[in-house]
């Protein structure tokens, strides 16, 4: 139940927060807007200042990070509350309704980029600390707010600063708000996201592009022989055949397959929605939701060779390349898996060809307990808050910060996603509907409450 | 021996008629630039009736046709010479050294697109007319120029304007130059060409790019799944796995292949040229220049899907494409191939995927008998110009008028190339030897007169 000053609080400053988030959401803080993401920062660690915050700009390898602390009390427990203030690029721009840096309330929805993708989510938890602050009196836990800038490019600078400052960030647990409800109505908890493996592959034939009359029959084609490669990425069950792919899997569990099942997921609404007749993808004999959320999977992400205009033109080209990423899963290690790729690459590499392989990205799978404190605590919140049991769920995708606090915080982050499965992330008219920033910064607000009650198994649980 | 007036008539107006084909390069003839072609088709027509021949642009059911003859005289046969006037895409542009429609001299040679296919080849004719009409008073026979549009996109107008126009394009022998030497100083007579079959495969997945975490594993990947078709079309021996791709092929004999094999053909160095460490395409268990002119064969000319820009984007796209070309070889039939083919790719074809078949172009592989008139003609045409005893070659390309003349006109076609191998044909900085201009000319010139002196062979040979 949550403290009824608080609560109170927030229904009463419900314009002036919704105000305030609008004033965010004008940043165009995309990856390419330098600018844009310098004042976003500022105006962030500004408002974390006037919450009574200690605040600062910290530089980073990229672009800024915002950090801000409430003033430390040792006899409560410390938590660290992650946001990103970057946004997806908006386009394509003519698919927008309206402007997406200028946003608008239409049918209950602020529609704006990054009104869900994570500038509104990471607001409702501001709101739950200027709640207990100014109406509860004080906070209840320790906060420690670190809100990155570069979430939506993959994170490249944040290992490195959030080794760098380990002392800065430690805390006893951690709370992420960058998801989305499994449904409308069902709160959901992340226990898992997949991480990333993604290399380019390049084959390299004759050194122009040949006619394939007066060739064909001489040159090995690049193309042919790097789709042989790619189709041979895949056996007849839609399992991936690279040598160890599988070995470091971690085996879905009866319980977790059966939960899974229960969830509302109707497979040809799903396929018809995307517009396709099935879905085709991944591994046969795993259901849909075990093959995205626990099983690894491989894409090619693009691919090009030749002449690829309108019309014919009958070549042998010079070259091929394909973008290739992997969705991993725990315990598979990105390292392994590009290095059992590359032999793939060689064995795989004809007469007259000669291939070559370059790493782009990597993120490791993370798997968070489900039964830590933080997961009760919000999930005791989400439940209070939106009057549902939450569900737990996996991720097909990677949010690589929550592998690194895991790792280098030591602390199993609670992935307490307030946004909904329609918000259109990454996509034109995005938005975040206002009773869930309302029933969010009241699930946040909770959330602190209930982790103070854990304190004690907090201590033994989390902290570096 | 070349008639003394012509031979210097042809010496004396060298600069002037590399000036006139300088001209003619400079027109921009690609498929996709019907302006050029327009203008080039006129110019052509222009300079033909310069040279006395009533000449008109022709209609065709696409890019227009030149058609010019000289005044028929009944005592006299008949010859058709073919050219044409277009040329493939100059593309990938950075690797030019001059601008392709730029012509430049370098080195004893003009560097242009379509220098030597076909615009330099067919022009050493126009040469040999002119210095026959202008030098040596008249023609030995009588002329009729055909200069088609449409080759490089595989003449898919040629066979109903040929048909339509027997009458006007009837003759007791024919003339194709838009091929090379076997080697450096080695004139070459083709006895055949290989057919073409050309597809375009398009994969259709989900109705836009989808975020590859959120959807890998539910989604069949386009690519993925062309790549997989695409990879599935050659098994472990390079053999094309079409169900009855290889039904009607003609066995090459023992002769021809001894024959072939006394060619002056070093793998290695061929290899090396082309920057290759092999030579790895076509079937194993045939030499490289059975691969080449005797046996079909099947390149992917281009495949394009999905992200291709710099860096990595993580989608699974909505489509992927792939141009697939076949070389055919007699007695292999275009439209059974395709059917097969198509066929093919619904039985690969997986679930959550619609995939469609474009046909481009077709062409019948022709074999042209090596004992008739004017190959005999062209045999001593070729000796006397270039001062060495030509030899029978296979062509792994296609030009497809030659099988029409053979089927619709009723003769065989005397293939003399004029080019070198190192002429890069549809490649970046294709050249054509300043040498190979004159002397093509002065063979042409000997040509038109080994003709009339075989014109009572040529009566009971040729003619419709």
């Amino acid at each position: 139940m949550l403290n009824k000053a608080v609560a109170e609080y927030l229904r009463a400053n419900r314009p002036g927060h919704v105000e305030k988030l609008l004033e965010l959401l004008r940043f165009a803080s995309t990856a390419n807007n330098p600018g844009a993401c310098r004042r976003c920062a500022q105006w962030l660690a500004d408002y974390l200042g006037e919450l009574g915050l200690s605040s600062q700009v910290m530089p980073t390898g990229g672009k800024d990070a915002v950090y801000a602390a409430s003033s430390a009390d040792p006899a409560k427990p410390t938590v660290l509350i992650y946001g990103h203030y970057d946004v997806q690029p908006p386009d394509p721009l003519a698919e927008w309704k309206s402007k997406p840096f200028q946003p608008v309330i239409r049918d209950g929805n602020i529609y704006a980029r990054g009104a869900s993708d994570d500038k509104g989510q990471m607001f409702a938890h501001l709101m739950a600390m200027e709640a207990w602050a100014r109406g509860g009196g004080e906070l209840p836990v320790n906060v420690k707010v670190l809100i990155e800038g570069e979430e939506e490019v993959g994170s490249p600078s944040f290992e490195p600063f959030v080794a760098e400052h380990g002392e800065l960030l430690a805390c006893d647990a951690a709370v992420i708000s960058d998801s989305a409800f499994f449904a409308p109505a069902l709160p959901s908890l992340l226990t898992g996201l997949r991480g990333l493996a993604y290399v380019e592959v390049t084959f390299t034939g004759p050194k122009a592009d040949a006619h394939s009359g007066t060739y064909g029959g001489l040159l090995t084609n690049p193309i042919n022989a790097l789709a042989k490669l790619v189709g041979a990425l895949h056996d007849a069950d839609g399992r991936v055949t690279i040598p160890g792919f599988y070995d470091d899997v971690v085996t879905i569990d009866e319980a977790q397959r059966r939960q899974w099942a229960a969830l509302p997921f109707d497979e040809a609404e799903h396929a018809a929605s995307m517009g396709v007749g099935a879905l085709g993808g991944g591994e046969h004999g795993y259901g849909p939701l075990e093959r995205c959320w626990a099983r690894p999977t491989l894409d090619c992400n693009g691919m090009v060779g030749g002449y690829t205009d309108l019309g014919a033109k009958t070549i042998i080209p010079a070259r091929a390349t394909a973008k290739i990423s992997m969705r991993l899963v725990a315990h598979q290690k990105p390292a392994k898996i590009v290095a059992s790729f590359r032999q793939f690459v060689a064995e795989h590499t004809p007469p007259g060809i000669r291939g070559c392989l370059e790493e782009h990205s990597t993120a490791r799978p993370v798997l968070l307990k489900a039964d830590g404190p933080a997961m009760a605590a919000a999930r005791a919140a989400l439940r209070a808050a939106f009057g549902a049991e939450p569900v737990l769920i996996g991720c097909g995708a990677s949010v690589p910060v929550t592998e690194l606090i895991q790792r280098l915080l030591g602390v199993d982050p609670a992935m307490m996603g307030f946004g909904l499965p329609d918000d259109r992330h990454h996509s034109p008219n995005e938005k975040f509907a206002l009773e869930h920033l309302y029933k969010g910064a009241e699930a946040s607000a909770m959330f602190l409450d209930e982790l103070a009650a854990r304190a004690d198994q907090l201590r033994v649980a989390g902290g570096a």
